[in-house]
């Protein structure tokens, strides 16, 4: 186990009409806020509703930019950055998913910086500062809602990338599960991969001794197993969607990243696909990361057998390990078809072949790898979005 | 699942030598700070000197209160409001155990408060503020370097007393696994029943559709069960102590509390035993769970049937659901014979019979029930009290 610093100041505030006091929470930092969200959904459902009469009745001026997209752009962050200067807004309230989030707390580190925000998600300048933000959670999938990830695709060149600080934790995240009765099945099944994908990121690890997060990730594995189904059939199943919220939720409040390295090279490898093609990242996630552990289950063996017997319930061989590996990686990939996700490209509607520019692309032309579990080279990531198509 | 507020800033500071950046993380609260610690044992493993050290170079002034007990008490804890009153603390740095803990807690709160400390803990006054306190943890235990919780002992009628507010969180907490290598092994033992019982205490819960905190639970306990008799046996194996030290944050950082109603009829029925008789709490708790269990387990036998297979995988009788679930009690009492834990009041060198008086005063004369599983009148606490010897 590794030495490490753990802290997670998120206010959680979870359940039944928990978003109708969210003007008193806004007012323990601000009385001026840029209020952000999506599209028109939350209008649709009366949530946009509920959450302007509850900062009215907190006295909360607010300035409104909507319009945050799947795989957030950096147009609309620098649109963002420009509200707040120009109106000394100090607080950011993101409605919404993960999208909306991370666009929010890159408006939030934006604005109290000098330079260009683009700096912090290319690695040229660290985050020292935010304005704090606070979060509606209506989708559950990103974990961003408690995490200190923030994923931006810059237009120019279609670039997705991701920056990581603790002065983007929110301060508080409101989830009530209900606001995801309405949510379309693909979306669901889209936010199910990616909570999966989180806890699976900081599965493989290559530290020894890690047995207890280790537990603690399969028992949130299982609980999304079990309970994503269920809402996919049943929408308004209030106490299935509350386990599902709950455990997308703790799979990346880092809490599961203590005394270990997790891995992370799917989730830059699928950063490649959306970031070109714009797919769903959970879609995406679905196609790589079966892919990913076809390629390495190898370097541990011991691991993926572990995963397969206890994630999966895979009656283990105990004379030939890897056919009880590779029974777990089938089981990861029949749960995504069951959902209703596609577990290659030609799923995805990926039927060109750009697989040489996404793995040049996302190795830098193989000047950085990829992962920590197996350190990748751009063959080594041509070779698994080969396994993917 | 219940609604739920959760939220928890300590920020822990988890590895080797880390102790040895204590000065810089008190710096960012205060130039003057309590020093508070309990016998010598912090002085002869050299810890002591470490931490002066740390602080002398961070140039932070220091007043030391040593002497705390386990079963801390009172009278020591208003001694530590007086000095840090008349010399304007304004942080308390506990290096110890969850007793040094407590008991800085308890002056925390205490200082900042014009009335009797006292109040907080007989819930005449619910505490608004406290110091800020910071932790060296030396005894994996009592969890309270990332708790709510202290609890007291008022020497004037040996009253074990608890509070529980979030004002009292730690700012930091310090866990070095290498500061548990010279623990003796029945104090270890004891922090693994107490780390168990703060578990067990979550997990029996009446509220439905609990899935995700369940097995996270489950998880954690499962950690300890399997660690702790390598740590008994091998006492400097820094790996498998990890695993137990950051088990015994988790299990009580009210991660575990989320969505659902604990019970902690035992933990109260133990502060009567403790309170009187000045025994170790995790010993006590050791003699007190297995005894409520037998009495209660009919209230929800599937619940303890599901703690019988998962944590303690007995071989499920599917035809005689009480087989099992009294298996899974039997497991729990022989592991902590294992352990060398006493598991009735006898092996607590308690002869006499005092079991009336402490089911009296553990409900006020039966003027209050304990617990929230089954709610325990004065003659259950007796009658539990009773299986236990």
């Amino acid at each position: 186990m590794d030495n490490f610093i753990f802290e997670n100041p998120t206010k959680i505030i979870f359940g039944k009409d928990m978003e109708n006091s969210v003007g008193e929470e806004v007012r323990n930092y601000s009385k001026k806020i840029l209020l952000h969200y999506g599209g028109g959904s939350i209008k649709k459902t009366g949530l946009y509703d509920r959450v302007v009469a509850s900062l009215k009745a907190a006295e909360i001026e607010y300035i409104e930019l909507p319009g945050v997209k799947p795989n957030p752009r950096l147009s609309l962050v620098r649109e963002g950055i420009k509200i707040c200067r120009e109106n000394n807004i100090d607080f950011i309230l993101a409605v919404g998913g993960g999208s909306v989030i991370d666009s929010a707390k890159a408006i939030a580190m934006g604005t109290v910086y000098d330079g260009d925000v683009w700096d912090f998600y290319t690695g040229k300048a660290v985050p020292e500062a935010a304005l704090p933000i606070g979060t509606i959670l209506t989708i559950p999938a990103a974990g961003s809602e408690s995490s200190t990830g923030s994923v931006i695709t810059n237009e120019d060149g279609w670039y997705k990338r991701s920056v990581d600080s603790t002065v983007i934790y929110p301060r508080f995240s409101i989830l009530n599960p209900e606001l995801a009765f309405t949510l379309p099945k693909y979306q669901v099944a889209c936010g199910a991969a990616d909570i999966l994908a989180h806890l699976m990121e900081r599965y493989f690890t290559n530290t020894k001794s890690v047995e207890l997060i280790d537990r603690l990730i399969e028992s949130t594995m299982k609980t999304i197993i079990k309970y994503v189904p269920i809402v996919l059939d049943d929408s308004t199943n209030y106490e299935a969607w509350a386990q599902v919220m709950w455990a997308g939720t703790v799979a990346h409040n880092n809490l599961f990243s203590t005394g270990r390295v997790g891995d992370w090279a799917s989730h830059s490898i699928e950063h490649e696909i959306s970031g070109i093609y714009d797919v769903a990242h959970g879609a995406g996630l679905a196609v790589v990361f079966p892919a990913w552990m076809k390629y390495v289950y190898k370097h541990d063996i011991n691991r993926f057998v572990q995963f397969a017997v206890r994630v999966w319930n895979v009656e283990q061989d105990f004379f030939d390990p890897e056919k009880t590996a590779l029974q777990g990686i089938e089981k990861l990939e029949e749960f995504f078809k069951t959902i209703g996700l596609p577990i290659r490209l030609e799923g995805l509607g990926i039927t060109d072949d750009r697989l040489e520019e996404m793995a040049d692309k996302g190795t830098d032309s193989d000047r950085r790898t990829l992962g920590n579990f197996v350190k990748l080279g751009k063959q080594d990531v041509y070779n698994i979005l080969k396994l993917a198509q």
